[in-house]
Order: C-alpha cells, then sequence, then structure tokens
C-alpha cells in the first residue's frame, strides 16, 4: 500500500491516498491505523488520515488516531491534506472544500516561491462556543466564562473558557517558560468543573497580534502544537480586549508559529500554518 | 533519498542503502540520524544504518542513534542488513561476513518458504568476557562474578555479570512478570559498583532450553528486546548450571523469540531471530 508521511508543526500522520488506490475495508481501518502508528513496528505517527472523493466537496479525509478510533476533524490533517490534494492536482483552485466527519470545512492553499508546491495553508476552524454546556462545564448551562475566577480543589483561578469543538480553559501569564504547564497543566485538565476534562493553554500577549503560547492536551499531556488550542487563545486574547477580531495573530507554539483570524464575517476562526510532506514509500 | 525502514523485535532503524546511491558527507550523517529518527517531524526509528561497500568483508555497516552518536554495533541492525543485502542480492550465498566498527561478524540468513525472502537470521555476537575489569565493575580486576553476592545500597543480590561488549547483571527471577525490573532496573544500572552503569536482565529458565526475560536499559528503561541482554542471559544460564553450551535456548523477550546458541568451539554466542521490513520509500 502506497503512503505518504506528512507533518504539520510536528502532529504527523500517514496518509493513504484513496482517490488514486483501493483503501481496506471499513472493518480493517482502525487495525490499520494502529499498526501504521506504532513507532517500533510500524511507520510511527499520531494516526492514519484517507484522502477520499466526496459527493458534497471537492475532497473527503477521514481521521483515525494511533488507537484506532476516528476523530472529527483535526486542523494539522486538513492543512496536510489540502497540500496533498493541490500538489498532486486533484484540485486545480487555491480555495477548496473539505468534507469531514465534523461537516464540510473551506480551506486555501498558500504556494512557495516556486508556484507550484503548497507552502502554508488556511484552514476554517468553525465558530466558538462560550456557554457553559458547550465547553461543558458545570454552573448555569447558559452563563460565558470570560476572565472567570473559578474555584479548583480550593484555589482561585482567572480563566476563559472556549470551545473549538473541545474544550479550552485558558489562562493568562506573564511568561509561558515560567508557566506551570507541567504541575497546573493536569490539575486543570481532570478538576471536576470540567466533566469531560479540558485543554488547558497558557498564554502570554506580547501585542495585539502576536501571543506566546504552551499548552497541557486533554490525554496528552505537554504537545508541541494545537491548532484548536492555538485558535482558543486568540479567542480568549480578544474577549479580554488584547486583541481584536478581524486581525491576524502570530500564536508561538512550542513547534513553531499558526497565525490565528476571528472574522467578524462569520464567527468563524481561520488558522494558517505549514504543511509539511516527510517521506513517502510503500507500506509492507 | 531512498530509504527502507526495518525492524527486528521492535528495534528499528532507517537504513540507507550506500551501495547503491550516495551517501551524505559524513559531517552530515549525525545530523541526518537525528532527523530521519524523530517520530513527529521524520520518519520515526531508533537510528540510521548505512549499508556500505566492504574491503574486508562481503558488506559494511555503520550504526548512528538516533542522538547522532555512532555505535559500534548492533544485533537487530545486523540481522536487518542481512535480509537486506541477501534480497537485493548484493550477496549470492547464505553465509557471509558483514563489517561493523566492532569488527567483522558472521551472518547466515534463513529463507521463508518462498525460498527468497529471508525471514531469520543468525549472526555472531561474539565472545563474552566475565572478568571485573571487563564488565566493569568495581572489585578485584580480574575476578569473576558468578552467582556472586554484591552489596548495592546495603542490600546483597546475587549476580552473575556478563559483557557482550555492553556490561549486563543478570539476575535469576520465579517469575519475571512478577521481578521488580521498573524499581530495582534503575538501582541496579546506576549503581557505583558499575562505573559505566550496566543493563540488568531479569531471567527465568523455564527448562534447560527455554527462558523468560524482561530487561532494564542502560539509558533507556524497560525495552521490548535487547539483543546483547539476551546473549548475556543464556550466558548466566549456563554459567549457573541451567543450561548448556552448544544446546540453542529460545528466550521469550517482552517483543518476541530470539534463540541463542554458546558454541563450545569458539566461544562465541549465536543470536537467530527474525527481521522485517516496515516500509520503503523517499524521505524529502
Amino acid at each position: 500500500m502506497n503512503f505518504t508521511k506528512m507533518h504539520g508543526l510536528g502532529n504527523s500522520y500517514i496518509y493513504i491516498d484513496g482517490c488514486n488506490e483501493p483503501i481496506p475495508d471499513e472493518s480493517e481501518l482502525p487495525t490499520l491505523a494502529i499498526r501504521v502508528s506504532n513507532p517500533y513496528t510500524g511507520i510511527g505517527s499520531d494516526g492514519l488520515i484517507l484522502i477520499l472523493p466526496s459527493e458534497v466537496a471537492d475532497v473527503r479525509m477521514r481521521v483515525f488516531n494511533n488507537d484506532g478510533s476516528e476523530a472529527k476533524n483535526c486542523g494539522n490533517g486538513l492543512r496536510c491534506v489540502s497540500k496533498y490534494v493541490y500538489e498532486h492536482q486533484y484540485v486545480k483552485k487555491e480555495k477548496f472544500s473539505i468534507e469531514t466527519l465534523g461537516g464540510v470545512v473551506e480551506a486555501e492553499v498558500h504556494l512557495a516561491d516556486d508556484l507550484e508546491s503548497v507552502s502554508e495553508v488556511t484552514v476554517d476552524m468553525g465558530a466558538p462556543q462560550f456557554e457553559r454546556q458547550y465547553i461543558p462545564m458545570l454552573g448555569r448551562p447558559d452563563a460565558k466564562v470570560i476572565d472567570s475566577n473559578e474555584n479548583i480543589e480550593g484555589v482561585d483561578y482567572t480563566l476563559t473558557a472556549v470551545s473549538m469543538g473541545n474544550p479550552h480553559a485558558v489562562l493568562f501569564v506573564e511568561d509561558v517558560v515560567q508557566a506551570p504547564v507541567h504541575s497546573l497543566g493536569p490539575v486543570i485538565e481532570k478538576a471536576g468543573l470540567f466533566p469531560e476534562g479540558t485543554n488547558v493553554e497558557f498564554i502570554a500577549p506580547l501585542s495585539t497580534n502576536e501571543i506566546d503560547f504552551a499548552v497541557w492536551e486533554r490525554g496528552s499531556g505537554v504537545t508541541q502544537a494545537c491548532g484548536t488550542g492555538a485558535c482558543a487563545a486568540v479567542v480568549a486574547a480578544i474577549l479580554n480586549g488584547k486583541s481584536s477580531k478581524d486581525e491576524s495573530v502570530v500564536v508561538h507554539l512550542p513547534g513553531g508559529d499558526l497565525t490565528i483570524k476571528w472574522s467578524s464575517k462569520d464567527s468563524h476562526v481561520w488558522m494558517r500554518g505549514p504543511a509539511v510532506t516527510i517521506c513517502e514509500g510503500v507500506l509492507y
């Protein structure tokens, strides 16, 4: 089976081109995802992404985590799929649509100096939600959590909570290098206040269009990059008057930079970042 | 650059065929090893192995760890290199020699039912050494450590020490599943008794030709397989009267089985085990 390994800020997936060759049976996909992701006996990745024809969009992607479960969406995956389908000329325009399990998403590729290869991609990350019922968080279902004092295990923390389809608790800090990511991250992640747990972002706005960022990811701990977390960080900065809608904000993640814009037109958050092809080959 | 990823019991390397295409400059090899081994932005592996022509053997291999340092030898790497050069018809006999930084080593391939592909390989792992100066261990330089009570941080442990080019402290246990690998492994690894540290094997002979095995690897902790550790385990079993020279002993490692024979003819230890091709492709 032919494969391509690609990454966005170190979040890597094995991509199988179902537009060009047969895909294994549905029942074999979880096992295949587990097998190719294994760093010892497989290629090694965060999961498997299928690139498929779509009846409702220009292309379709399916994302399988490295435990075999299927994910609704994946920001880094959207960028890499966009690069792949443009460079393989499956789409011949720079703006197109991608069908995901979570819905149809718009994407736009940005070309390198050679005007052929794709260096960066902007993708629609959808509209954020703020009410406690949507985070989800305990408390009055329709109340928002913006610059709010929340008691966690006897200590008050000032949080802004954002759902980007998944929960984020954003804390403003002076310096992300000094931030207690390892100690406080897991405490907030697992606090009873968040019935489904939460991702925890520690952010330091450097100006109205630049933010230092560190993240404790739900279920993963400290990671190099979290696309939805970067979106949540910029939304939280805007809600707290540190930045503005329709302004491009560069988020400095440990794995590299993402540029985020919260559009006032449709309330959607747009994320621009790199997509890199590592290798391609044949899997036995 | 073309590559092949192969593994032996989950110990995986990226193989570059220097018999067939140009190899990067010497100065770039450590960086290349670090880059290809990175599981996030590279292919992901335990390191990089170059397959090269040799002037003193049938083929030559160079092993770079995933930190860029060069290793003298690698038992799993020898098996995979053997499979590669036989299947690519760089050697046309089933027994041949491989030049390593640690010397020239003999190898023999065992063919699968198709009589073309290699399923297992036997490699010469050299002669074990036992004197404390060669392990190295504190104490009388020419004394051996066989079924010996050694005091480590105030507690006496019964050890057999074997050098297979690297140090091994072997402990006999009733049941490897119950063995204190995580707790005692690091204590022995870092004990002052072993000035360069040591690998620690917990072994339970099931019969004269079968051993259950768990390992704490120096610098790595608990791993799925350790080729030199399996050799040390069988040598220790023989020295303690649990098995015999010239007998094939199957060692059950967490990652799979290796068959070890300590030959009375040349005092060398021979290791037989699987070699698997995961994928091959082009690295960008």
